[in-house]
């Protein structure tokens, strides 16, 4: 059997992406393995598969497989991919989608649309700070760990503790360009502290509206972009009153905005999702 | 402009392969970096262009680019997959084909063929073995050095040298399942007596016609094939008298078989070349 697919990144996060097949008798998880190997296959971080909603209310479903064959509750750089593929091959003229995932309903919002590039918004949801939500086993009286000396290794490194859903470690840090992420990164994604370990993110601040971030993300190390982590790291910022409620974020694979206007909204991540190329494989 | 490719590998070493272009103004060294990443791009371990030949005594040319745009002479893989996308495309009915490389007319015989999969016989050309050949510092009364005790790091390894046109060491070990070719890999790469570096190669001996061969490339790290690499490891047990004339390689991206009559001759490898996929990419 020969599929199409688009294979498309966002901020260099990439997917394969494909149209949900007829036969129910398909395993995602394996097929994710097979197309997601970068010598054997198509290559990507993860398989997107656009299907139609399970319920009318809704636009369409989205499932999400990484490439080890696991099925995430959602990334936010593959919904603002599969908002861009929607788009690209005309299956709707909504700008404003609702979209099924694991994580319940999604709605990203197309704000710019041009050949190969797409611009769109998402509701990352609310972050979460209390030591048991992230989690983190640090004694804390006050609401939000900010800037606590922690010791890593007989150095302390001050961090700064969000959950988006997963646990993040926020460290600032005027010597960006300088800081071994490789070494840190790791020492502190396994510290004993963090029960269910942590993504890392050390931030640089530019101004109070922009920040430059390197990433070490749990259990994929260095990588491109991370949605939940630079909107933790914006949201860190904000906490600290070190920024204002709106950030461009650059990282390595491209540039975010995020937006978070007070403790009870959502964080808004904005950002391109872009057509690498399209192809056809047999299975 | 878009243009069409076909992504094929042999052995697990991957390439991008893309007609040449009217265009003389087409920069491959720049198109192969953009095509090769494997986030932005489509992703290859490097980018093979067929040409018509310069001189009408041959079939076609090849050029082929490294991810990082460097072009090297040859391929023992890419030329494989070279022939294969000749047939594929129903560009030329010829088994046999002469080849312009940078390393002078190259003769794949394609001996099998189906759907998606080739099976083509390249003569590598003849291994060399004297030190400032290779090179390689060590003293040595005899023509090859052959098991020879290298202190790396304080421990003893018996090297065994041999140049495919590019510096190898072939380390005969047992236990290569347990062996940490992450570590043992680089230092051997780096040692001082290598002063072009070497590429590493750790075999395990089944029997006297087929090994399982692990490779630490030059530059590269360690890598799911290496042509040259199991062209010098079946030279130098042959040369050992482990070895019978015609040897199954198994590596970690598949097999090849590497045949080597005698001193004289050059060494043969037959081994896949695949297609993956076919795409199409706006440049």
């Amino acid at each position: 059997m020969k599929i199409k697919f688009l294979k498309a990144h966002g901020a260099g996060n990439d997917f394969v992406m494909v149209k949900g097949f007829e036969s129910a008798q398909i395993d995602y998880n394996k097929l994710a393995v097979k197309l997601c190997d970068r010598h054997f296959g198509i290559g990507g971080d993860g398989l997107i598969v656009i299907l139609p909603p399970e319920s009318n209310k809704y636009d369409f479903r989205m499932r999400i497989f990484n490439s080890d064959g696991s099925e995430p509750e959602m990334c936010g750089n593959g919904i603002r991919c599969f908002a861009h593929y929607l788009h690209q091959y005309g299956l709707t003229a909504e700008k404003l989608l609702k979209i099924e995932t694991l994580a319940g309903i999604i709605t990203p919002e197309i704000l710019k649309i041009d050949n190969k590039t797409s611009q769109v918004r998402v509701n990352m949801g609310r972050p979460h700070f209390k030591t048991e939500e992230i989690p983190v086993k640090i004694d804390n009286t006050s609401d939000y760990i900010k800037e606590y000396p922690l010791l890593v290794d007989g150095e302390e490194l001050l961090i700064n503790c969000v959950s988006m859903g997963n646990p993040h470690t926020i460290i600032f840090e005027e010597e960006l360009d300088k800081f071994p992420l490789e070494i840190w990164g790791p020492k502190l994604e396994n510290h004993k502290v963090f029960p269910e370990k942590s993504n890392v993110e050390f931030i640089k601040i530019v101004n109070r509206s922009e920040i430059i971030m390197k990433v070490w993300e749990r259990g994929a190390g260095i990588t491109l972009a991370c949605g939940t982590g630079a909107s933790a790291a914006v949201v860190a910022g904000i906490k600290n009153a070190y920024l204002d409620n709106e950030v461009l974020v650059h990282l390595p694979g491209g540039d975010l905005v995020i937006e978070w206007s007070n403790q009870d909204s959502g964080v808004y991540m904005t950002g391109p999702a872009e057509t690498v190329f399209e192809g056809e494989i047999e299975l």
